[in-house]
């Protein structure tokens, strides 16, 4: 053993290690997570120490074999721990690089094996070619074959986009009913290899039914064909079952996931802003009121019906009760009390309404807290019937202290970034439907987004990129100058044919903004930012706060608010006041910056909108 | 080098190296997230493979040296060799055991360090002396010393629940206002060790003051004192600042941070359902109603009243067309149309609710993707003034299909267990300070709860026990007998006397529960199941979901149930119906069990109850 071959196995050794650990050290923000939802837990983890233990081992075990002075292989004891070793090395890299098993992984809580973890490992599954397994879904498409001995079904149980082929012969089922679009079936059989030529890897051949949920085809709202999304939206308890809402409901759940990630990995705690409220974050108005004063009555009525009393003279005098309540309710709006409702008998002892925005409860938080997010329901009662508009959506809302419009701006642009990445990593099956099927420039605009940074410029600077595209012969439907909102046709220009990536606009006139901005040092606008995206126009809308209790009161005064119903908020600024920032990103439009769907009732499961609340 | 040596160097790094990969095969579900809220991306992540690189390589490096023979350090570059190699492992090994920086982490998106990031490392933060940092937070306490020369200030900034005790002098600010409760402060300093016998590892030396948010002491509401937590609920917008409210903070984002990953790492799709529904899950009526026809006439006025119409015949008018309105909602409840409201002018053309559970339409996605979950706020207009009720409350509720009632119990076991682990391996500051101030027998309970096998007996031998309970002297309020449902005080004598640990309580009488429960074969019970635990008593209700199209119609004929609002529902069983099960977990209620608080208006950032709903 000679200084040169030492010397060189350790510069080997640790040029390895540190490939391994800056490899790591990239990976780590997702590689803590499992690739995929996988039915074992924390796998992805698991994976991860496994290949550094699997790479380092290897190294250590070849620069020690590499030692090893020829002369003592010589003794038969040295050569048989060589070769055991040599051939444990090799089961580890093995191990390693491959990360799979090689029998079926059953879901936890149920005697099924997801479709998803056997079609979607990296060989398809034909690794599992042999083993047994328990599977159970919806039939896709079936049809009968050789003369009706067997039946082909596609079998999906939304644990991924695709399908497992299933083969059943005419003795174990009734394949008349197996082969119908919508049949749920619970199987047992046996994984094998299709013969040559096929595009699945591996296909289950049957060899007992468990369970059968049949369908009446004449009557199942939906066909093997593909239905408009729109058609789709009256069977919303149905239309999970196909493709397109299947995907976008994986696509929901892995960028809520990445988004609980993202905060939780930077210190952000999780609050829980109230949904009944009695503040108006925007003063807008657009509110639903929260009421049990109405349906008292009804709820009389009902139960009279359901345990009707045992005599006329009671039926009389319950509906003398009834008629009162009803008279109450006549009376809300009576001439006395100056025509105000008395909401001393409501719920809540006073009038309240369903949230616009956690905002202004969560900054209670942040000022304790320092960083906090929120991530719940918000509705508005906007009686718009756009593809833009949803009555009830998901927000996400950061709120940051001891930070200032550029922290904002920072976070809002890794936050996006994050989730474009996430989707990349494990929402490529899906991903490539969308492509495929309904936005051909989806991955694309992703994997953009993921990696340009994004471009900043102040409102005024937009504003002249908005008058020079007039000038050079842009039409517009909305007159471009200093002042105006700008309209969801310029924020599309400037992100999708100025800039052609992502854009934060910032600072803009305080006319157009919220009594909650920051006055910048002009008088004449706010510390507000936009983040706008191709496909969709603004994702994001946030704010540094106005921290400064008298700069706050003179601008509620000077935009005519009532100061009572924000004496709480007010307080925020009398003690312990703090620079603090903070945004809303819109959920549903997140969904359709990723799946490029045209329709925002799409992007979520129970749309609600004007005239239309289904389930 | 002889064989002996080779041997036992191989056997000795065999035996490491399983016992590194045992740990962490063990630590992975919890390794994968960060230890504590650090700024740093998946620092837990990157610790980890961290200390399993450190630990290998100071194992390769250690056997690397031993097997060296020793003649050959006579060579002098072996010689800086082997004494590099041994100072690299020293390193190596002593940043792998403490897993330390040592320098100040900064949080991302502010300039300042969290003061978690100090206080909450393994040596306290003496580590960090020397360091310069800027930080941020609220005074706890504060006093002046040495004739007002400085100012001790307990500097709190909601990363953790403890405090970084933080130094001024005179000449840095006014330390009349310094020293106040609740004044929000920015300083730059320098971080040191403090003089031999102070509690605290390190502190910091003011430099510089670089933001001061006063307070008025005479107005402020929190003092330094502890106010009850009743008082407290008098300042939601406040209340978070105080110790208690901060680590009920911290302990909701860590327990809804679990939830995220225990069922993601169980393939658990989320789903978001509706908040606004048109569909009554439970039948009880128990549901605020959602609506914009009282609020349109209102809001008419607030117009007029924010821009008042140039002239006075224009104000005529207007006040026309608010008498009108106002008719209009008086007329809601008039004689015509059967005493019935004309639903058709409200918002959604049709009467709706607030949700009192997101269960049937989350078995429409479970019967798609199989295995879902949803994490939102319910509410329940119940007139209740008790201590365990809120009328906007969080729930987590899952849903499996292809899984029976066993299958639902196993994953709520798991499912709690996992919480109540993560607690002990993530929030050990704040389970201490509740173990301390609140209720001493906390920790103990979470540590049982997470170790200790759930007891699981039917409801007929619940029964039995509580007649055998009673028969030996326990006196109950409510009567003990087949058939009634379980009231809290004989659920928490099966969970706090009978057993001491949780217990699941299955198979229900079918007349107590509701009909979309699981007929069982007895014809007389349904499957049902509830958790019951220590405390709180029901912490999670359950049921396998009836399939069976027949024998669920006839139910809700029994029970006379309206069948047309629940056609949607019957689809679900009369198109490929599928065994499924799920169940609910009251959120607050998991807060009450980990904290030991009394009332669960404490357990919710901003409680809503029957005639309170501030903010």
């Amino acid at each position: 053993m000679d200084m040169k071959k030492i010397s060189i196995a350790i510069i080997v050794i640790a040029a390895l290690m540190s490939v391994v650990l800056a490899a790591e050290k990239k990976e780590s923000p997702k590689a803590a997570a499992p690739k995929a939802a996988a039915p074992a837990p924390a796998s992805g983890a698991t994976s991860t120490t496994f290949s550094v233990v699997g790479s380092l081992a290897g190294a250590f075990i070849f620069t020690f074999l590499w030692l090893l002075p020829s002369s003592e292989s010589h003794n038969p004891s040295a050569k048989w721990l060589i070769s055991s070793l040599q051939s444990g090395a090799s089961v580890i890299c093995q191990s390693a690089s491959s990360k799979m098993t090689t029998s079926v992984e059953r879901a936890q809580y149920s005697d099924r094996v997801p479709i998803r973890s056997i079609i979607l490992r990296p060989d398809g599954g034909s690794g599992l070619a042999g083993q047994q397994a328990r599977v159970g879904g919806w039939v896709k498409t079936g049809r009968k074959a050789d003369k009706d001995a067997f039946a082909f079904l596609e079998l999906n149980d939304g644990s991924c986009a695709g399908n497992l082929q299933i083969i059943v012969e005419a003795d174990k089922g009734d394949l008349g009913q197996l082969v119908l679009t919508g049949t749920c079936l619970q199987v047992d059989g046996v994984l094998k290899l299709p013969p040559d030529g096929k595009k699945q890897k591996v296909e289950l051949q049957v060899e007992k039914v468990i369970h059968v949920g049949v369908v009446d085809a004449s009557k199942y709202p939906l066909p093997k064909t593909r239905l408009p999304l729109e058609l789709l939206r009256d069977y919303v308890h149905l239309r999970a079952r196909t493709n397109t809402m299947g995907a976008v409901a994986r696509i929901r759940d892995e960028l809520s996931y990445a988004t609980k990630r993202f905060f939780h990995e930077r210190g952000f705690r999780y609050v829980n802003t109230p949904n009944i409220t009695t503040s108006d974050c925007e003063g807008a108005g657009e509110m639903f009121q929260v009421t049990t004063l109405i349906s008292e009555a009804e709820k009389l009525e009902k139960n009279l019906i359901k345990n009707p009393p045992p005599s006329e003279v009671d039926v009389e005098s319950a509906k003398l009760i009834i008629k009162q309540r009803g008279n109450d309710v006549a009376q809300l709006k009576s001439a006395e009390q100056d025509g105000k409702i008395d909401y001393s008998q409501d719920f809540f002892a006073r009038q309240a309404f369903l949230t616009v925005s956690g905002q202004l409860q969560l900054e209670s938080y942040a000022c304790a807290l320092s960083t906090v997010y929120t991530f719940g329901p918000t509705f508005r009662a906007e009686k718009s019937h756009t593809s833009r508009h949803l009555a009830e959506f998901w927000m996400v809302e950061p709120e940051m202290a001891f930070a200032e419009l550029e922290h904002d701006m920072d976070c809002a642009e890794d936050y996006v970034k994050f989730m474009c990445q996430w989707l990349l990593d494990h929402c490529m099956e899906d991903m490539e439907f969308f492509a495929d099927k309904i936005d051909k420039s989806c991955i694309d605009r992703i994997t953009m987004s993921a990696k340009t940074p994004f471009a900043r410029i102040t409102y005024t600077e937009a504003v002249e990129l908005l008058t020079e595209a007039v000038k050079n012969g842009k039409k517009f439907e909305n007159h471009v100058e200093w002042g105006i909102d700008l309209a969801s046709e310029h924020e599309r220009y400037l992100t999708e044919v100025k800039f052609q990536k992502p854009v934060i606009v910032y600072n803009y006139p305080k006319e157009i903004k919220a009594f909650y901005m920051r006055l910048n040092d002009d008088s004449k606008t706010v510390a507000a930012m936009d983040v706008l995206v191709p496909k969709v126009g603004e994702l994001i809308g946030g704010s540094q706060r106005e921290e400064r209790y008298d700069v706050m009161l003179s601008r509620m005064k000077e935009m005519g608010l009532p100061i009572e119903p924000y004496e709480w908020y007010l307080d925020l600024r009398r003690y312990g006041t703090v620079k603090h920032c903070g945004f809303g990103l819109g959920f549903e439009r997140m969904v359709q910056f990723a799946t490029g769907l045209d329709n925002i009732k799409d992007c979520m499961p129970f749309p609600r909108s004007a005239g239309r609340a289904d389930l």
